[in-house]
């Protein structure tokens, strides 16, 4: 019998529960393993959660949980980088197996959690941590064990995709959509991690680390958020025959790993760009299998506890097998990862500029396009309004990013330029 | 070190070996083993597969291979289920692990290599039997392991889905489409086994069998093919907002397991309907995750390869680690499943009648349809020319497959009706 220990029982920790118990004899019909959970742990033992657990199971002393010689394996789901980054590291000088969902705490401290795991010889289990209920852990790390991988782009972000979900579809403004997503329970009372996409740089930093064996953390990855996105500009795309959506992208390129969250423009005909609501979808493309596609939820009680139990069970059958070192392998490589520079990346791009319409704007705005290697692809300009400021839409070919910067700061200094130009980055492969 | 030996040197096997040789360092890298392609055999050892193999390793004595002491997983790539059978058997006598792409030597003789395999307390890996390049296999078993299935919906056979798809967007006959296919080589000379659902019912055998616990084998699975599919049926079912697929059907209701493949009707909103070409992608709904999907190519050298060193690595991992029994879980179970008839199956129904256009034959053919507790849902009758055969479509709320196929006899006989009746199912799922 494998005895586990749960730490937090708030949403995920609910799921976790309620599955150990409802599929305990499930799970040993299909492992053989006996897994029992001995204790659940949080500060708050008072409130219903709907479950009835055995008597002498709930504790608010987590400490005595993860010392429990009992418990080989402790699952921490209370959040957050502080307590969580303690509790996880004295577990494992414990000598306990972790699983986490904690992708802010593995993307922070990754590198000094799974190196006190490697020196204790325990597994860290994590696959919870990115796209809830997809097993895209699993799937990078064994299933695609033998790809080199080309690329990844990601909606990992449940509740920034229902935002732009609703704006797209209800041609509605950002802070409407944010304030109606909060009182249905799609975002959160304070929604920035998720809305500027740190949530999303988080997960991709572990994807990341997975695909390139090499260290990356959130410090890594370039990040731009969703609030600044207007309907005008998710007009503009469907026009132009894209979607937006925020994705996480990680690609090689010539030996360096390009890593940024930003929204980002996708052909309409794009498997992905279908992904819609709180769905959850990551696009990994393979050098011997080519383009796949996973897809699920990427949140809730359930489904994340899925992912929790998952771990476990792989965790379990590892110590009744006597495994050592090797199966629990670090995700993260010793040797830190090459980034490439947000300068240095190389991808499509849409402008929006706002420009007065008076002859001469467009070759003066071309002018300096061209100066700067940003090869126009075409054009769009709506309604006429001699002497005001009408919205021209320019889709470039490939450009770099620097180039754009650069180009972007000249021309709003132009007279002939009324606003801010708004510049939002373009993948254009053929598929998925 | 770990030595592979490869039986068939054909195209999944061109694409193993491939990766094998390229991908020997990324691997040891990554997991930490040395993997060595020992052996190749193959009848044909002149023919040039563009890979220059290293001296001594091609020979056309399988049986060497399989006897070899340092060998100890043997990969089985010939196809078929007689030659592949012995061989495949003998080997596992020989103490030796077993990779295969085999989908109908699993789905006939499954529950004798199972046997056989936990007989001899070895592992026999068979990613690569299903959906070639998505780890499906790994997904349903570790990845959802705490997941009661609900129901999987697989689009599993390349060749009928590209058929399906050149038909759908371009409004052509079958059998052109399977010319062209046979052209361009995504349908091989002898198409049979594609085309008539063979193939997608020895798929959905494996992954019923798997996501159930119990023993499935081909004979269990309803299968109906696609030749007979006419431009006009996809061109109503766009009418009515659904896609036409060949899908791979299994589900758990009241303890009996649905297995069938069929043309099948599904929601153009849904994920799995813009599955195109010759890509494949299974949805799986589990209890605790919800709706997920997956998606890839289903076939080729290296997809399939692919998966083929997934199941390599993880069988060595296994034996480094010395893992026995219990690693090498068998797919199948010794108990039998519990089929549902066909009969039984509950599902929605589009027809198609030839009816006569005159006053009272969609009164008589509701009479029969209400008589036999088919409710319907909505009706299209297109274009008038009175006293000739005008196509009548008609979708239904859930039924039963007995009724449907007593109510069509009946219906067929009326003196209204000019011909064969046609039938598909429609999956009316929301999600995916």
């Amino acid at each position: 019998m494998i005895h586990v220990g749960v730490v937090g029982f708030g949403t995920v920790g609910t799921g976790t529960v309620r599955i150990l118990l409802d599929s305990k004899e499930l799970l040993k019909e299909r492992v053989g393993i006996d897994i029992n959970l001995k204790r659940v742990a949080d500060v708050d033992v008072r409130r219903d959660r709907g479950i009835k657990l055995p008597k002498g199971v709930l504790t608010s002393d987590a400490d005595a949980l993860i010392s429990d010689p009992d418990i080989s394996i402790v699952v921490e789901l209370i959040g957050g980088t502080t307590v969580a980054r303690e509790l996880v590291l004295r577990a494992i000088r414990n000598g306990k197996h972790v699983v986490t969902a904690n992708k802010a705490l593995l993307a922070t401290h990754g590198a000094e959690i799974f190196g006190a795991a490697e020196k204790a010889n325990v597994g860290v289990g994590f696959e919870a941590s990115v796209a809830g209920g997809i097993p895209i852990i699993k799937v990078i790390r064994e299933g695609l064990v033998a790809n080199r991988i080309k690329a990844i782009y990601g909606i990992i972000n449940g509740t920034t995709n229902y935002i732009l979900t609703k704006m797209t579809e209800e041609r509605r403004e950002f802070d409407e959509v944010l304030a109606e997503a909060q009182r249905l329970g799609y975002a959160e009372a304070n929604p920035a991690y998720d809305i500027d996409g740190t949530d999303s740089a988080h997960k991709l930093a572990i994807l990341a680390s997975l695909s390139y064996g090499a260290r990356f953390s959130i410090g890594d990855v370039y990040r731009e958020g969703i609030s600044w996105i207007s309907p005008m500009d998710i007009e503009f795309a469907r026009e132009l025959g894209y979607k937006l959506k925020l994705l996480a992208i990680t690609k090689e390129i010539d030996g360096k790993v390009e890593l940024r969250v930003h929204p980002t423009m996708i052909p309409e005909g794009n498997l992905i760009s279908k992904v819609d609501g709180v769905f959850n979808a990551v696009y990994v493309e393979g050098d011997a299998v080519g383009a796949t596609l996973y897809y699920g939820r990427g949140a809730g009680d359930m489904p994340t506890g899925s992912a929790v139990v998952s771990d476990i069970v792989d965790i379990a059958k590892g110590i009744v097998l006597g495994a050592g070192k090797g199966l629990f392998m670090p995700a993260v490589s010793r040797k830190a990862g090459s980034r490439m520079k947000m300068d240095d990346v190389l991808t499509m791009y849409y402008f929006r500029f706002s420009a007065i319409d008076k002859p001469g704007v467009l070759s003066k705005i071309s002018g300096i396009l061209g100066k700067h290697n940003i090869s126009i692809a075409s054009v769009i300009q709506k309604g006429r309004r001699i002497g005001r400021a009408v919205p021209l839409v320019v889709l470039t070919h490939q450009a770099r990013e620097r180039d754009v910067v650069t180009a972007v700061k000249e021309i709003n200094r132009l007279s002939n330029v009324a606003g801010k130009t708004v510049f939002i980055r373009v993948e254009d492969r053929e598929s998925a």
